[in-house]
């Protein structure tokens, strides 16, 4: 198995091998470290060199994979379940707060455990079992998310009235591609598809202050690319649906989500819920994409979703490689004031689009509309094991 | 005539004296330089020290009366003249672009050749006349700004459900205070002048990507004068209005403008249009704060102003003193890049926010609504002869 050539990977894997693209150094210079251990990955994710909750816990299960591939194991079977439990158990102090990450450590354990007890089995068994789970993850995360570009493509080609004049073009928000997931991403898979299909006319996106995902990650997925792409600001997004919506052929709004409630409610980056409102104002589509592990049926509806405030100087101060009024000197990282000492400071880390602005739900079975009568029935999407199949983003371990 | 004891001023001025406030250094240093004379200015205008188009003339037309009051002048009323003419030529060549400039020296003008050709003018008459003159423009800019103040507050707090209810909030977006005009501001004026009322609960101000005059400036200004205030980035409008309006009492998004066109269409800051939207979706009144002179019967609507588009490095870089992790040194000013290299950028210097979403205008001379069709008579506030009077910012000269 190697997913060598897929398209720009925070997480390259081959048995016996992984590389993660180092964020940090991320967008002025793109390098991989190789991880080859779990203490490799335990401080890659400690770092942050490596983000987004799908892709660390998907690193620390490969990380022990190659581990384990390469080194010396005991032909005992219960000694190696030991062995991959106690590493499993170290790669969670990583990021105890990380729910995906110990999640998917349970699973992966679970699997260790089952092929310990069987008849027979030797070291190599457990080994073997550990890193097929390990690597179907990787697998599994990336096919869903395919399968929500391919399904978000489609319906957006289909389902409004951009899509049936010829190529359209997409606005997006915050960074959902491959350097948020295991690979491919969500609403920029959308994108990344409709570019694949030749029916993408230009990708938009907004910087999505305060923290600039959208000018420093999706701008460098779409540049890497060559996606044909343009920055805004997140203040400029509806001056551009007026502006350039008709001959840009602007199609819809598509955006990831931090988690969507039962009712269609969506907490994501904030932002997105201006951006929902200039959509329905402006009669573009607005679309959300996202795995059915986002899915919270748990949560009624928006209003069970508590807004983390996040610190003022998120807003005050901004970092990034000087740039000395020609180049920039990517070795030297500064970090400076854009705001008046004192003022205070309002910095929610995301906002909840309530379902009324929200055209479908894009998820890797399909695009989940609205019924006559505006209502969403999520519930739907999720067989009656499915849901207690994959409760998280790690995929179909 | 002393105008020290006002609120934060860009331009204080008192006969034979005149300093304005560095904006270069602000908001992370106030200091003011004294301005001496007609050169003095002419430099202060082309570094950038001093900005806003009607800031500009008032300090041009200030300086080279510091300079009269102080030097010794010929007896000859013509020669006076002359050298008057002579030096607001020279004053024009620092910003050769700025209409405003170019029309009050050309006001000035004509009051020093009224003042020349009386009988038995002396030097000092001319000297006196244009003195005058200048000082009028400060007085008429500033008291212009009060009286839009004053009646946006009462309209707020009149004509909306929260100003019934007590203390309202207002949110405005980039800089249109005392730093922007000759004293006092537009939009913020409104703020001013409900918060020196006891009527305003909370001022909220956009960040205003990409130039950051929130953040920096109108920041700047309600820390220095104490109001209660708080920083968002554009993106949080609409949350804020989702989540704070109710119990933050939020009335109104008061914006200034840099052209509003006869049926009301106004161009202003890119941003403006988005908060437009946002207040509409929330039922919360949406006003313009500009003078007449900023009305152009001549424009028909918004589709006959020409949106300037800008470098995409005022996007993707940002300029700020150094903050090394505890503090702030003022002496470094960095520039750092916040964006993917080779990105592509729209940077529209502003937008067009149409009539239909703008509740009303607030000019010194009251608030202008739309009739029961929604249409805007802006006519209706210029006398047959106050139109010719006021053509552009500076005043009543």
């Amino acid at each position: 198995m190697n997913l060598d050539k897929m398209v720009l990977q925070a997480i390259k894997y081959a048995r016996g091998q992984l590389e993660i693209l180092d964020q940090l150094k991320l967008p002025h210079a793109e390098e991989y470290d190789h991880i080859y251990s779990s203490t490799d990955a335990w401080h890659a994710i400690k770092e942050m060199r490596t983000r987004g909750a799908p892709a660390i816990a998907i690193v620390a299960a490969l990380a022990l994979a190659v581990e384990l591939e390469n080194m010396k194991l005991s032909s005992i079977a219960e000694e190696v379940k030991v062995f991959i439990d106690e590493k499993l158990e170290y790669l969670i102090t990583s990021r105890p707060t990380a729910v995906n990450l110990a999640d998917a450590a349970r699973k992966l354990s679970k699997v260790v455990d089952a092929a310990a007890t069987k008849t027979n089995a030797s070291g190599s068994d457990v080994k073997n079992a550990y890193i097929e789970a390990a690597e179907q993850m990787l697998v599994a995360d990336v096919q869903d998310n395919e399968a929500i570009g391919r399904h978000g493509a489609e319906w957006i080609l289909k389902n409004t009235e951009a899509g049936q004049k010829g190529q359209v073009s997409v606005l997006t928000h915050c960074n959902t591609g491959s350097l948020a997931t295991a690979g491919y991403g969500t609403a920029l898979g959308v994108i990344r598809s409709l570019n694949s299909k030749g029916s993408l006319k230009h990708a938009f996106c907004t910087e999505t202050r305060p923290y600039n995902q959208g000018s420093r990650l999706t701008a460098f997925e779409l540049v890497h690319e060559k996606i044909p792409a343009t920055l805004i600001t997140d203040s400029m997004a509806a001056a551009l649906l007026r502006l350039k919506g008709p001959t840009e052929n602007v199609a819809a709004i598509v955006v990831g989500a931090d988690r969507v409630a039962a009712n269609g409610d969506t907490a994501n980056k904030i932002g997105t819920y201006s951006l929902a409102i200039a959509a329905r104002h402006h009669g573009v589509k607005f679309l959300v994409a996202a795995p059915r592990t986002t899915i919270d049926l748990g949560t009624k509806s928006g209003k069970n979703i508590v807004i983390e405030e996040r610190p003022g100087k998120e807003v005050t101060l901004i970092k990034g490689p000087r740039h000395d009024g020609v180049s920039l000197d990517l070795n030297v990282v500064e970090t400076v004031s854009i705001a008046a000492n004192g003022i205070g400071v309002w910095n929610p880390a995301f906002d909840v689009t309530p379902a009324e602005l929200i055209d479908g739900v894009i998820t890797e079975v399909g695009v989940v509309e609205k019924d006559s009568e505006g209502v969403f029935h999520l519930d739907g999407i999720f067989g009656d094991n499915n849901y207690e199949v994959r409760p998280s983003t790690v995929g179909g371990v």
